[in-house]
């Protein structure tokens, strides 16, 4: 009866995880449309409305096999209850804290969101369709590959490297696409002008931009709150903790570092801070202090606002900044496991671990960059990967959905 | 003591499923402003704000207990504490699994669900005070008396009529209201043209109507989840895979068959079909597999698309779909739990069942299109339901709240 | 293990709690951008969210201590564990409910609210340097040494003054600093014409704000619900019965009486009326049976109408009427306690309780008087508090950010 209680206390706290990782994709659909131009909100919101139908349906149909082997592999099978309801009761017991549907759904609204990463890069010139056969191939065969090596119980896993909640494993994964994707795409038209200068495209919408921010925020209680897989107080409370102070010392950072390089106190940047921060601390959000957590929040933060004008400079045009926040600051986070996150977890020393954590990093990247590629690649030489130039000029939502944003206000041109 | 370890447990549950079901009516409110003109943008937020505090108030002063009867039918009573604190202590057991006050409170969150799916269909030209005694009516009288014939432990239930989360009993409550409105109200304005023609009245603020969207399918994880009435894992985590499979399939099935009937990526669709899948699952949301979910839910996505093109052409003027989304997925849905939902659970044979529940569908049916007939029909041969030409036509904000939703933004006239 | 099992299902409600107080931030920020002009949109949106960092980075360094006195007073160490994690494992158990870093980000995220009231009163005209100098104090340093007196066994609490939640210890010290503030700052330009006649500066986005204001409430069943400090089933759903009944009722109140007076569908006074009641109801709402929380709520609701005007009339500009709702109302639901709250739990009578709880606001309300005045006082002889004329006009977003909170969309004069 204990068990019974504790199965389904940890069950619970799973469920509410489950929720506020879905609404997460809210937050990425409102902060990406809010840093685009209007043109073309109706375009991202359907990107990222879509992939979450496509991250589930193809983590129930094969995804959730390929992460997790262990049943048999046959499609839409999870572990054989996926076609029929299985014979003795519901409470299938999947690892002593909660039931395989409920894995089954954390796992897949984790999915959705490494195409979501990408969403924001391609923004504002990519073909719908085109996106959306990259997300199905990506979200439903690459990544729960890739996974399968650390969560999975496959190799990378074996080898002692550590990614608590997915810096690596969904958030660089998300990153390196989102690299390829760009250089494959090239700049939006009018963003990097012939006089090697580079002209700022502002959002359109900076309050739900920052609907969205608050909303990542609040998802991230879930995403890394239920990443401990069970309710066990002391872990949860502790991600928590580390969670939101990394994200403060992020958004401090951020302001700080932009506020000295700029001169101005820009609003994207605290954004980009509190996402830096989120995204460094996942790896090793239950392996921190509250003082360590700050210190790598912080260094994230400032990582950023260097790491958004170096890509630029790189004339990588990413609109949302996601390469910076995800792939570099996902980065630094897996290695910051390494470099801070010995707690007795591991019986190597640090500077092994980190060269752990370094290894899994590169795997996971080569593994990705080269999969992405193959996939955009292919699509760019068949049927395309970018909109035409006028379709970009006039807007996306206009020529691929027929029709605007906002039918009743008055807008100006914002190429 | 393990016994109130699980009482607590269920409780918590329920109690976060609340706080969800609440957040449903922030959902309901933007999306149907974004999908109505910005000049009647606050009276819409007015009616559906207002319809929170109509629907705990009059729930608490005589809905709970036509709805739940058992203790005495006395006013603002429920069950003999509800104007004085109990002196017993405030843990008063309902049903061994939650309070009587997390029962309240719950199913009061259900019970002003029912006035806003009538909301979004009468939008842009009900008058306020109207809408707001039909409401008074339909949530305080009519939605307890008939939900009582089933989850109250009346004849419908005895039946062995099967509704679990209210495809019926709250979605087609609210829809079949909508279709009386509907009728007695006439089209906006503008709609249907004298040539036969249909002019169609673009939404002026799609990004909020995808917030809409979210926050319904977000807090359709406590309608559905919260209506297990229990912590129980296997089948509240069923309940949430289900529901998240169904949504899923929707907006592929909507997606692809908007897009095969209008040759354009409709994004309202999409938003539909999420919304039809979600309607269609919760009459059976705890009795499908996986497979099961579905294929209900991309039924549900196909019929959206031409549900609404029908309402269209029968010129029931609808801003918003929630005839389509509401009635006829939700009917679909209490069918589907005859066709699919045979698990063992009924001593009668799947036909059977499916009479029943086509029974059940048309006494609720024919009692709400009376009911809600007579209340309307009434107001409109007293107060009138509808507001004056100039009115609708210059907004209904100006006109009745005496300010712009939008007071800085430019807007242009969107009739 | 039932102890166990106990700690971890109230650890866990505690955690939901922390998530849903959380988003009452962005409840914040969108109510009162929504609710000031589009040129100042950034700039609030920037005050918000660094508040949330700051609120919790100083409760971590100084504030948590403060508060709750008992382990040491050294700066960062919440008890010896902020620098390294405990070795003796990382549940450490607070108070036998629930961790110390769970208590830690509850509290912390209650502080940065006193400091978010401010914001909206001295909302389009303050420098943005010296609020964020101004909230670090008072947030870092004044909020929690009075919150001892009561939350961390301080001579308030001996008295046997009682505020549940915090209509005291978290609104009126938010709402006091605001009276401080405004009056120190001066109305906005254009507010009170030479004259005698006030112009009303509309707010530009209502759909935003209504936004916030349902978020508000969503995360006050949080506010409220985890302020029992445990999952008690009985205490945690009553709380969320009153809590949800005085809103309710304030938001009718607000609506009768702003109808009585000024003949028109005031949606800013329906909201007003919404947080009016539930800022009313936080200081009793473990007391209160269903019928006083409804008498509570109406009351509050009907108080906040006048306290608008009455503000307005001694020229004190707080746009987003946030000294009548978290001020008056706050001391109005800490008064209440001594006249509904009696219910066997104070072992004087309720006049004598009347006048703890009188006692008990005119203490804190002369202390965040006087520091608030110190602290506000400081930065207006010495950085000023109040940007330029010109900043003014133009709009703080342009000349503070360098951005618009709209680029794409046409936008008018609203001075």
């Amino acid at each position: 009866m204990e068990t019974t209680l504790n199965f389904t206390i940890n069950n619970l706290w799973m469920m509410v995880s489950i929720a506020l990782v879905f609404i997460m994709h809210l937050g990425f659909s409102t902060l990406e449309v809010g840093l685009a131009r209007s043109k073309n909100a109706i375009n991202i919101l359907f990107k990222n409305f879509m992939i979450v139908a496509i991250g589930l349906l193809t983590f129930a149909i094969c995804g959730f096999n390929l992460m997790y082997p262990g049943g048999d592999f046959s499609v839409f099978n999870f572990s054989g209850f996926g076609i029929s309801l299985p014979e003795n009761g519901l409470t299938v017991d999947y690892n002593g804290s909660f039931t395989y549907w409920t894995d089954f759904l954390f796992q897949g609204m984790f999915a959705a969101t490494a195409a979501t990463i990408v969403s924001g890069a391609v923004a504002e010139r990519i073909k719908l369709g085109s996106f959306l056969i990259f997300s199905l191939f990506y979200v439903g065969v690459v990544y729960p590959i890739i996974g399968s090596w650390g969560w999975g119980g496959g190799f990378l896993s074996q080898m002692g490297f550590y990614d608590f909640a997915g810096s690596t494993f969904v958030h660089s994964v998300g990153g390196w696409a989102a690299v390829v994707a760009v250089i494959l795409l090239g700049p939006r038209l009018g963003k990097y002008l012939s006089d090697g200068s580079i002209k700022p495209i502002v959002g359109h919408n900076i309050p739900l931009a920052a609907l969205g921010v608050f909303l990542l925020w609040f998802g991230w209680f879930g995403f890394n709150g239920g990443s401990v897989l069970s309710a066990d107080a002391g872990t949860v409370s502790l991600v928590l903790v580390t969670t939101s102070l990394a994200a403060s010392a992020g958004i401090i950072a951020a302001f700080v570092t932009s506020y000295l390089k700029f001169k101005t106190y820009d609003i994207t940047m605290a954004f980009n801070g509190a996402l830096a921060g989120l995204v460094g601390i996942t790896a090793g959000a239950d392996l921190m202090s509250p003082l360590d957590a700050i210190i790598i929040g912080f260094i994230s933060g400032v990582i950023i606002v260097f790491a958004v004008g170096i890509i630029d400079r790189f004339k990588m045009d990413d609109p949302v900044g996601a390469i910076g926040v995800h792939l570099i600051c996902g980065t630094f986070g897996t290695l910051a496991v390494g470099i801070w996150g010995d707690k007795g977890l591991f019986n190597t020393g640090s500077f092994s671990q980190l060269g752990t954590q370094a290894y899994g990093v590169m795997v996971v990247g080569i593994t990705c960059l080269v999969t992405s590629f193959i996939i955009l690649f292919t699509l760019k030489k068949t049927i395309g990967l970018r909109v035409s130039e006028k379709e970009e000029k006039q807007g996306l939502d206009i020529h691929e959905h027929g029709m605007n944003a906002y039918e009743d206000i008055n807008l100006n041109d914002n190429e």
